[in-house]
């Protein structure tokens, strides 16, 4: 544990169907620079199950009590999740407050959806997973196919086995502010 | 059976993580009044998985096999399949033609994803599923929250609650050919 992230907060969001990989791998590189990582859920002690109905995990905290300036940055992690994210008003308003704050975002596969909700993204250039690709561009979304895009405060990648390279992107754009 | 629909053939998209309902509903209605109802996959023969992991259903025929002159309608089923299936070039070329041809096109639930991949929604009224409302609108077309809503040829409902005034919608739609 490095410490370079010690005092950072990061807001996971989590919803039912998230893709479990997308959830722990970027949590583990959060918390293994010393950063403080907390799953941001609909409710509150609420357990949401992967895409697989396996792993469960507890939400920290509902995103209705989650202020944007408590965090220095959010994931939006992807699987089938996001399709219900972006129907949490709380969770849409919240990642579209830290777009508009300027901090980091990072939304990987699906994850984009919940920005596309926001309608964050005119103009922005990022990636995600291929099936949503007509959808970013007809939101207003410049979409290119690469394992990680960063435009200024926005992160993006296409899939799981993006992770490392997501992961990394986030820790600099953390180490930045 | 009453025969009403005898001699008429109606293709049925499928692929993995279909909505269980949404496809043997429609097609029991189909069959009841005489019509063919056929399962097309991404190929033939391929076994699919409903949402929950659950039945397990067959393809009849490849989307790249199928021509839309042998067919007299086209229903998309929901659940999580409709992630899939858009990026089935051919699955979406079959939804395209058919939408062009003016055939009866019937999407459910997430189905009306394919037919935002196929360009087929601009300046059409349509309801879907509320979490890809926002895309169906990016996308040009007018989404309203009904049971179900038949705008020409396209009949589309919001979710598998929906299925009895969908399915009927969808056999007026074929008695009236």
């Amino acid at each position: 544990m490095s410490g370079r992230l010690r005092g950072k907060r990061v807001a996971i969001l989590v919803e039912e169907g998230f893709d479990a990989r997308e959830v722990a791998d970027p949590m583990a590189a959060l918390r293994e620079e010393g950063a403080e990582a907390l799953l941001v859920g609909a409710s509150a002690a609420a357990h949401y199950r992967d895409r697989n109905g396996g792993p469960t995990v507890t939400a920290d905290l509902a995103a209705s009590a989650a202020r944007v300036q408590d965090f220095d940055a959010i994931v939006i992690p992807g699987g089938f999740a996001p399709d219900r994210m972006r129907m949490r008003h709380a969770m849409v308003d919240l990642a579209a407050a830290a777009m508009a704050a300027n901090k980091p975002v990072a939304a990987i596969c699906r994850g984009a959806q919940v920005l596309i909700s926001a309608d964050a993204i005119r103009g922005r250039t990022l990636t995600c997973w291929p099936s949503i690709a007509v959808d970013v561009r007809n939101a207003g979304g410049l979409y290119v196919d690469r394992p990680v895009v960063r435009d200024g405060n926005l992160i993006t990648s296409r899939k799981a086995d993006d992770l490392p390279a997501f992961a990394a992107a986030l820790i600099d754009a953390l180490l930045a502010l």
